[in-house]
């Protein structure tokens, strides 16, 4: 939620929120921000110049946020009702009280904004967290431990989750989260990680075999063991004809 | 692209652009303005007034253009490239010069929208079109056969119609479309038609019982017959617990 008020070419109306998901060894996580002094957490938001496409506002915000770039970032939906506001107005008092004695123009927070709500999915343990000039703490949070969210940020991040569920198979996203070989075991972490649930393992095993989406390399040496799981690799150009029907 | 300038209550910056998809009998057509005078054709738009949410301002385009209400409409991505902008300079001038000269003012033309793109789903055969007061003409085309048009209005045809296609499963989209019985085959034309391919029969049939989502009546009677088809119910109960399982 930075503005800079000595530019004066910013979209009126317009904002982003980026849901920044955060994962490593198997857990999921998010990034969130605290209004300082305050208990009211925000996900990372920013606004849109008149000179910038929206999509690049976001690469933007989640940069200043992670000082990443390059990152999987994907526009999932646009937050528009009126009410988003009004709870901004009832939020805003409290916020301003406290940010206020520090002379940062907050007045900004009780304007209508339709925010594009884009997801992004980092390795936590990389991410070095930049405050922006209205908070003064962050978290990694755990994905079922939200706290008391400024505006509409929990139903942001909740579809936000939504989505990068759905991505799973659509996108085949849980590739970007493993190295470049992987056992299916491996795999099926990244998919229960993400569902939030346990999978049965044949089952799993049978719908990602049948995708036609792996090439399966050597056994991944274990010492003595007579089971040693079989290593698999992505193959990005059999995954293109996947996706190409993937509709049916 | 209707505004109203008597009105002053619009937000700045933020157009919605509804995509009306129109079926019947296994045809599947959108609908296409075209302004006065020019070969230049546009999606039905409009903008959003500052007490109305950006969902309710696409079920108002809607309703202005076709005089339905309630029907299916789904916000399906928000499009804010700065050369949306600049491609609007240049097909300003050129409807400017024509529709000019009915002193329409069209200076919002050249303005910097972000539109909100949503698609809707109607029976062709039951809309009576208005146009609004920059159009002289309206077309059903049939989705392959799409003829110059305003800013990025074809791209965002495409990116509706792949979401149309995405919905047909994640949604099951396909039984707003059909009575309230209806064969496997009768199923089957309507993916066809959306999906804009043939479908190999058993493959279809054994994917949709699989799904478990539809209850299986008496055979339709076809006289002295012998192999009648047996019809089938949707069953919303079902569908919800398909849904819910749909990510894995």
């Amino acid at each position: 939620m930075v503005r800079d008020y000595s530019a004066t070419d910013w979209l009126a109306n317009i904002s982003v929120d980026c849901v920044i998901f955060g994962f490593h060894e198997n857990q999921l996580k998010v990034l969130l921000l605290k209004f300082k002094n305050t208990d009211v957490w925000s996900l990372s938001g920013g606004f849109v110049k008149s000179n910038e496409d929206v999509d690049q506002a976001a690469s933007r915000v989640l940069f200043e946020r992670t000082g990443l770039k390059d990152l999987y970032l994907e526009q999932f939906y646009t937050f528009g009702d009126v009410k988003r506001n009004q709870n901004a107005i009832q939020q805003h008092a409290k916020i301003q009280e406290q940010i206020g004695e520090s002379r940062i123009d907050t007045s900004f927070l009780s304007e209508r904004y339709i925010s594009v709500g884009y997801y992004a999915l980092v390795d936590f343990s990389k991410v070095n967290v930049n405050l922006d000039h209205m908070s003064d703490q962050f978290s990694w949070n755990d994905i079922h431990d939200i706290p008391e969210m400024f505006l509409d940020h929990r139903a942001i991040l909740e579809k936000a989750l939504e989505r990068l569920r759905w991505s799973l198979d659509q996108k085949l996203l849980a590739f970007n989260l493993l190295a470049e070989t992987f056992t299916m075991s491996e795999l099926q972490q990244v998919y229960e990680t993400i569902l939030g649930k346990k999978l049965v393992r044949t089952n799993f095993q049978r719908k990602i075999l049948s995708m036609d989406i792996l090439v399966r390399l050597e056994k991944r040496f274990l010492g003595g063991a007579h089971k040693a799981p079989y290593l698999y690799r992505f193959d990005a150009k059999k995954a293109q004809a996947y996706l190409a029907q993937v509709d049916l």
